[in-house]
């Protein structure tokens, strides 16, 4: 029986396809430091865990499929206090920011249009990509400028009739960069020009460290139109089983399409969303104590990246990630070597490799992702294993 | 901005649609009787909220894209109680039934493929079919017959390279037919003659009446290769808010490339699968209290449709809808009269429109769907209100 095109081309997750080779190296007894991906071991808030505790519906029961008005009325309290101030019906609440992204290209594109999008970029964007059939363009960012921002003219030379939307992903996952709010002027004037979207996933607004302020989509005048932004508390209460994001926009038509989409899948989780409300009213203590946590921990990471011999890597400003170009050729069989032959007194550490966040076929294949969302002991003893593991395979691959 | 086709041309749900007109008939002070929904009144099991109320993780972390271990392996074991016989590498647990059915359609069409469904159907078929760009081919089933299955050249009819799967409701969703095992078998021979994939959704297996047996997709030998069984817990186990779902199928092809979709969108939550997993090993008395309570529900809502006069309806044998053609134009001005305009006792009653149920256009426009998912009482308060209003409302428009 043949399958469709998409889902013979759909990428297998680069973050999570070598899990069989972490789960085969715990089933010999190995600890694996997993810096493959973005789950965080900082402790989710005991005030959203006691929602799930006090339940006390008798019927588990279907939400509206815009999101529960009680959250959906605290979210615009949560937005005010980042200066975007909006209405309740400008926001769609969405199983995690995986649905708003899916809903978002489906928005804007057709079957066989294109969105630009700034690589390397956060991989599951292709796998998205592929099932609303539609195309990403890239235009490669490099690790030696810290993954700045293209050129207008890079932007200019994509667009063509079949272009919808350029896709920000601010603070960058997985680059750690941070978009200016002159940069996100500048992409909000290109769209503005040519008549495009620009998507905007904000997921790590909380995660932008050196003092910077972080810039919204949101924030842009005259834009409100053509601004997508889309978001998820996964990330900044430590909460990525809870599934919970939203979609939000200024543009009333696609809002009310956007209600359609949802619509047809019912209705995010209902106790997740509650869960979730109560970390709007989360004090602020509670995200400072994070945003100062991962800016020790993103020096840690950078202090031990910049200690392997060989490694191109700035300083991330931003998120909890960082790229490392390695010197050797292909990243992904040196982590599979890591998982399969390799370790010190017992423990190996896990990356995922950066080839597929890159929609540039060959590009990425020396480099790979850190994430870091382990304890300071932790990241110092996976990043001492890493070191050593890439001076040891250096060796052996001659 | 324009906006994609798609987002032009999904329609709003017919069975959520109409709500405004329902919250607007409560901030009068009006009673609902909401027979519009799938949202059952019976409590939700005790020992799964007891998981939500009980869960002691200090974080609330990703789980795998397949779904949690511990409950895929419950998975098998619920299934092998109904004959059917799986390995745990063939189901994918999903966000609710919702996300299985898309990913079923994605994983077998291409944009602009076709599936062959008969109408009326589940009305949330055509918004995910219009999200992954593909159309579904109507043929139309009768309210006189009880919804029949069509004949055999009814299927063939349509059937062209395009085709690439045949979609079925068993029991049926909106229409509450049973289809028997030489239905599911003839289904399953005219998809194995054009090699077609069978998409079947058994979201409601377990309710089925007169002493009838409930026939898979799953137990016909022979097609593994071309059998995708959808699932939900939402309706069984009363957990409409818990979004869980599955999509099963052994064909490892099929399912190797579903993985790479669920692992585009990382997880479905992760509590709710836990509290999902605890209803697998419910009594079997719950199962059979809820199938005692829904036939006696089902015996009451057609008696009280029977006593409208002019109204065609055959008893349905399944699920926890009926279909009711109405001797009026148009079905929905009706539920919007009853919503806004009348009312006994400030108490009125709502049902979903049917048109929306059919791709055929003007099909289904003198026919609603009644849920009977409300006790005894307020079925037959439900449904006198409807008797008298639909008396009222064929006066009023002469």
């Amino acid at each position: 029986m043949q399958l469709s095109k998409r889902a013979n081309e759909i990428q297998a997750s680069p973050i999570r396809k070598l899990m069989p080779y972490a789960v085969a190296a715990k089933a010999k007894g190995i600890k694996v430091y997993q810096l493959n991906i973005g789950q965080p071991d900082i402790e989710t808030p005991a005030e959203m865990l006691e929602v799930y505790h006090k339940y006390s519906e008798p019927v588990l029961a279907y939400g509206p499929s815009q999101g529960l008005d009680v959250y959906r009325k605290s979210l615009v309290k949560y937005y005010a206090k980042h200066n975007i101030e909006l209405e309740e019906d400008q926001i769609i609440v969405t199983t995690a920011g995986s649905e708003a992204i899916t809903f978002a290209m489906m928005l804007t594109c057709n079957e066989g249009d294109e969105i630009i999008v700034p690589e390397p970029f956060y991989t599951n964007y292709n796998g998205f990509a592929t099932m609303a059939s539609i195309q990403l363009k890239p235009i490669t960012t490099y690790a030696e400028t810290g993954f700045a921002l293209p050129e207008d003219t890079e932007f200019e030379k994509l667009i063509n009739p079949k272009t919808k939307a350029i896709m920000l992903c601010n603070p960058g996952n997985p680059t750690g960069t941070v978009y200016s709010k002159d940069d996100i002027a500048r992409v909000a004037a290109i769209a503005k020009k040519h008549n495009l979207y620009v998507i905007s996933d904000e997921v790590y607004r909380e995660f932008v460290y050196d003092g910077l302020t972080h810039s919204s989509i949101m924030h842009v005048p005259g834009f409100e139109d053509q601004a997508i932004m889309v978001d998820s508390i996964s990330k900044r209460y430590s909460a990525c089983g809870a599934r919970i994001g939203c979609i939000v926009s200024k543009n009333n038509n696609l809002m009310a399409a956007a209600l359609k989409f949802a619509q047809a899948r019912l209705c995010p989780p209902t106790i997740d969303q509650l869960a979730a409300n109560a970390c709007v009213y989360l004090p602020d203590s509670y995200i400072e104590g994070i945003h100062t946590e991962y800016q020790k921990r993103r020096d840690i990471i950078f202090e031990e990246v910049s200690k392997i011999e060989g490694v191109i890597c700035k300083k991330p400003e931003g998120a909890f990630y960082i790229i490392a170009k390695l010197p050797i050729e292909d990243a992904e069989d040196f982590i599979i070597w890591l998982l399969s032959e390799f370790s010190i007194d017992n423990e190996t550490v896990m990356a995922a490799p950066a080839e597929g966040f890159y929609a540039t076929p060959g590009l990425g294949r020396n480099e790979l992702r850190l994430a870091y969302i382990l304890n300071e002991h932790d990241i110092r003893k996976a990043m001492h294993i890493f070191r050593l593991g890439l001076a040891e395979y250096k060796k052996l691959i001659g």
